[in-house]
């Protein structure tokens, strides 16, 4: 087990008709800027129940934060917020507001452009911000991390701030979910413990049952989501699972992956495909590609998680990834790229992008721009 | 699910070489009392470590708190820190010396004396305190409650106030624990556990599967302890398992149990037996006797922790739950009453004291004098 420090302070403030508590959770006398995406939190009904319970305070609205939300839409949010002397930022929506509300935290103490702060990968300080969470996937509601976009370069990525005060998550909010972004939720969650899990064996007993245990819980809920949107119990299972797969619970002491993503990133930047559905496509051509260095820990994940014991280990781990890509595909998800219009074309400007910025992804620091186009050419 | 709010803001420091860092973790200008049980901590080098890495810095050392910490001895702390003008507190030690700590930290801002807060069950306030921690079993680095005894009264409760500021976990320092503490310790932490995932079935898919994971984590290290204590990746995860069993973590959302504990601290407070000790007695009994109400639950822990997936549901109980005694056993402890000299007049006496209380615990609030007294029977 590595050396660590663990801390995460936020409160998560979890069930049903806990949004009635935000008068009580935002300190007095803040000046409050409430950040929205799209208009689907009209729709569901909890814009009304957030206002009820701002009643009485003093606040703005701020709206049009988008998916993969962009610096271009930040910079606004920041001049009004530093314009009306906001102290207080509450996220409503999913991972896109939460994490562009991040940038507009730590923007509004910082006196140049705020993509300086995402280049820097790290703010030096921000104002308090907490969230409504109403789509579980990224984990934001109870992390310190968020991934920007810059329109104008086609550019993608992660900065990390202060943590939430506290999130408020209602899992009957996500009731009226579209089933397409259930579906890449799923995925970003099984991806993010994958990302955490798939790495050296026995760094910690603890944290790998942990990381299969939500891998499992994952598999479980998923067809049951699918069949009745409505079960409270599952879609609180799915809301927690959300949170526990990217809060750092399951990270202590162990080393972590993440060239999955940095290559999902780029599809999305490149294509404006939706993030969970993007590690679809990439985290079994990842395992393909790279089942030489993770063969220990894809065996251990096959027997754990997919009760794969029978057959030599080459077959155990060939059915390992075959489940992986299965469970993608039971989700509705895309695992392959022709299916998303993507082709070679693509692939050589990942590998361009990497090689240029002279980057090596993973947890070995070997997935090279050389290496990301192997893994998206498994995926043709 | 039910509705919770959760949230633990220690800092947990985690291995080898941590406990250096203890300069920078304590705030500068602090007025710092080091908590200390009896003398390991001089034997191990630990105390040494403590002393170099506060070279410079303003401290008296407060020593002598005992197992299961009395309000006796605390008092007298509570009393020289008050003198002092100690605004920080620092345990060296075990859960007892880190309990014993919390309650200083309670009563040096309390008027009255100090065995009130414990009967009140909730400190109002408390000065920041942190730890080392060298014997990893009762979670305490990482949470907010505390047992404390009395020893004219021969009673033991426990009560909660703020969380450590930090804990520092060097597996390092577990190298030169006494067998039988191990032991108790890996009771302790497996107890700990069962207390809140022996209850209802079906509350979290992703909580059970968390509190699982720990179990096969403890039932996995124990023998590798036995085995070498000076194995650093066992004796981390030992650590971190300790933590992870009581800070929260597989709490949320599920109801809780407690009546193991309930009655084990009985049995300490009547005959001194260890707690971890008294745990391994009662838990089994506890199972023999609420096996009905806790049939769907013993099930699940029968086959996924024990992988038990053959015969009728009784017989698969009754394996679960020789399982259970077996493995207390395995660590060499007794699980039944007359091997610690314990007889028919302590039964009584608890079910006295039970009743006269008029109290009844558990999860379901059912286990009266007269249910506890059917445990420990079944424990003859």
């Amino acid at each position: 087990m590595n050396n660590f420090v663990f801390r995460n302070p936020t409160k998560l403030v979890f069930g049903k008709g806990q949004i009635a508590k935000l008068a009580e959770l935002i300190p007095a006398g803040k000046k409050i800027m409430v950040t929205f995406g799209g208009g689907s939190v009209k729709a569901n009904g909890i814009y009304d129940q957030v206002c009820r319970a701002l009643e009485g305070k003093d606040y703005i609205e701020f709206w049009g934060i988008e998916p993969n939300p962009t610096v271009e839409t930040l910079r606004k949010a920041i001049a009004t917020g530093k314009e009306q002397g906001v102290d207080f930022l509450l996220a409503i929506g999913g991972g896109s507001v939460l994490d562009g509300t991040k940038l507009i935290a730590s923007g509004m103490v910082y006196d140049g452009d705020a993509w300086d702060i995402v280049l820097k990968g790290r703010a030096e300080a921000a104002i308090p911000y907490a969230s409504v969470m109403t789509l579980p996937a990224t984990g934001s509601e109870m992390n310190s991390g968020a991934v920007i976009s810059r329109t104008e370069t086609k550019e993608k990525f992660a900065f990390y701030t202060s943590f939430p005060e506290f999130s408020i998550l209602d899992p009957e909010a996500t009731y009226s979910l579209p089933a397409h972004q259930v579906a890449c939720a799923l995925s970003d969650i099984y991806v993010h413990v994958m990302e955490q899990y798939m790495t050296t064996p026995g760094q910690s007993r603890a944290m790998d049952r942990w990381a299969e245990g939500l891998l499992q819980t994952v598999i479980e809920i998923a067809p049951r989501i699918k069949e009745n949107q409505h079960d409270y119990e599952v879609m609180a299972d799915f809301m927690l699972t959300a949170t526990l797969a990217l809060n750092g619970f399951i990270a202590m002491g162990v080393s972590q992956d993440w060239a999955t993503h940095m290559i999902g990133h780029e599809l999305t930047a490149l294509h404006g495909i939706t993030h969970g559905a993007s590690l679809a496509i990439v985290l079994p051509g990842t395992l393909r590609t790279l089942r030489g260095q993770k063969r220990g820990k894809l065996l251990q994940y096959g027997q754990r998680v997919f009760g794969i014991t029978e057959g030599g280990e080459d077959e155990r781990i060939d059915k390992a990834i075959a489940c992986t890509e299965e469970f993608f595909r039971s989700l509705g998800l895309s695992t392959r790229l022709p299916e998303e219009g993507i082709g070679e074309e693509t692939v050589e400007e990942i590998r361009r992008r990497f090689n240029t910025a002279g980057v090596a992804h993973g947890e070995g620091r070997n997935v090279t721009g050389d290496v990301a186009a192997e893994i998206l050419r498994s995926c043709m």
